[in-house]
């Protein structure tokens, strides 16, 4: 489990974060992390996860698992693994690998059978108040309009985030909201800590920028100001 | 708007239900409702969609649309086509055409703009509520493994339609719940019933049926007993 | 099997030529090859294939169909369906609809069990010559770049065609090439035949136009000239 | 390049066969190829593509690759994270990972200006030839209908393996043509090699095999005989 707020990045398929650099990445947040206090968390590709949790500190979640047994599922992510290679937990249902209904309740169950958190990730209110009744770790709301936008999910939309905050709470309120979509700086972590989210779900962020230290102390300060 | 409680038919893709013979079982479920003054809705597949709405005055309703503006989509069901075809409902994410999560909230948003009302499939007391959380019409529940076979869901798993009826109607009271897989008889729309479900869905009980009266008739009893 | 040149006219999912207006302009594109002596064919959605082929003459092509046996597969579209809707062909792997290889090999195989002629859509010249290795009635290779744009394939992009035209024959030279992509006037159908080809797909070029009769005037005599 | 006759082991997602169950398999493979001198490869997980990549000598193969830009794609398999990785190819539209005619050419495209090597898979005579006009390194022919089984391709259906090398001959002479499903030992691939491929690929014959060494040990006895 993460402390929170917490500082979740997804790494994507960026150039800019795949093998050793993702690992770099990884031990500069597991600095930062350590100098202010702030959890973070990262999500390496399937192919970079052992490489990265086995040299860092940082807790590693997948960016995905497929809906699969043992066995057949050539070129697919089995959930076992996934926790093989050292991930803590996954996303689900992130805005560029979306999964039918029936297939997130499965990874949400799936995960904790293996002891992995799951962060469900959701694009309105409505799909947030769905993903809570299904009892994951964590949703995260990214209204996909401006997700890899400039403008930050807190100023363009604060009302998606507190509206989620209030709908998830309303079904479950032991699960936790994480909002995403923009979020670039330490201003942004504190609008999302304001509206009542647990923390955010970011990407290009942080793994685009030209000093990831820079922009993981500022994310930070905005935690724990 | 359905009357409860309702005896929807799926007719999948059966070559007994296809093109005119469509529109026979839609003229004998016009004639057994209105003997018994039960419910009923059919589902025919797209192509058929015209010819069963124009010709009969059972409602109709789609197996499905796909999420898409006019335009492009070729070889796609268009949400405005099938209300042009005369269709009065869809059913959505039906055990044979999962959707995801938001795209199963797009298509009871779409449906709400033109009118037509949602019966959104699910397979479990979890996916019942999330599903009851996008405040469609109704929610079918079918687990996946009892589909097709010979034992009705309200013997082999009573707790499914119960427990969903619950959920459903914790999350938002005004959602109605239906019940499927196996359905067979008037005995099955009984138990339906008294689980607290507003109908059945069922397909090759009545589909495949030798005599389609009778089975219609049985289950009408039913539904009034 | 269409005479050649052949001007086949896929309606996608465009307002303006769904229900009704696809029986309209089907019975304007009756009007156009009758006085000219061209080959046309229509494409209308799935839930418009019966309306257009009961009360026109245009031979009329579905614009998918599903890998399907009949029985289950809710919401998708049968093949024997289509040819029971009076269909006489359909369009495969069309660029917005695109199959697996094995999936295009199925329905070229099942379409000529159900007797119906196949359109295969391709996007380049290899692709064309895998096509064709598939042994369909016709392939048409359409440029995904160009595809809704304002410049012809023919003048964007001749090599595509003329290439695809000498791959096919070389893979099987009974298998007819078209070609498609921002084709919308005589000068069109005109550049396509003398780069080889057996006629031209097209779409937003008929659908959208302000006056059907003329367009097709336009590109009948392309075909004629 | 690998030396044919070769022998491709593909990984799946057998438990037996993850994270260093993996790379204690591409160890025996490096032994037994180098004592016997056939060439072996193997396909690990994408999430063990790096540790056998760095750790052993047999040529790593993905099981897989998304069609995929670097950057979006979260939770997707990147062509340039699998080089990055360590993979000298990859197997391509494999019979539990279908990918449309398009995809497959951008696959084979991708792959060669990473110089990675493609195995594309297909699953029968007609999709082989098409496969060939893509111009692969290589076309592994297997039929669905006999992948797991007890039956090896060479004896339950020899025609599929001559078909296909004689059809991909005449399409393209350069490309090589393996075979698979149910193969499991040296007869079956000394048949494989009689009817004209290059090698076998195959699966749990060797992954849930007890004795690893002894399995590959015939198998490579089977391509010296």
């Amino acid at each position: 489990m993460l402390k929170t707020p917490a500082i979740v990045v997804n790494l994507k398929t960026y150039l800019e974060t795949t093998g050793k650099k993702a690992l770099e990445l990884a031990k500069v947040m597991e600095r930062v992390s350590s100098e202010t206090g702030v959890q973070m968390a990262i999500c390496p590709q399937a192919a970079d996860l052992r490489l990265v949790a086995e040299n860092s500190n940082v807790p590693v979640f997948a960016q995905h698992f497929d809906v699969l047994k043992p066995g057949a599922g050539t070129g697919m992510t089995l959930p076992e693994t996934v926790a093989d290679a050292g991930a803590c937990g996954t996303l689900v249902n992130h805005s560029e690998h979306r999964l039918t209904l029936a297939d997130i309740d499965w990874c949400v169950q799936k995960a904790k059978a293996l002891k992995l958190d799951t962060i469900v990730c959701t694009n309105n209110v409505a799909t947030s108040a769905a993903a809570a009744a299904l009892k994951p770790y964590m949703v995260a709301v990214e209204p996909p309009e401006l997700i890899g936008g400039d403008i930050s999910v807190t100023s363009a939309d604060p009302a998606v985030v507190s509206g989620s905050v209030d709908a998830v709470r309303k079904v479950d309120e032991k699960v936790l909201v994480l909002c995403g979509a923009g979020v670039k700086n330490g201003k942004d972590v504190r609008g999302a800590i304001e509206l009542g989210s647990a923390g955010v779900l970011l990407a290009s962020g942080v793994a685009k920028a030209k000093n990831w230290e820079e922009v993981l102390m500022d994310l930070a300060k905005g935690a724990v100001e």
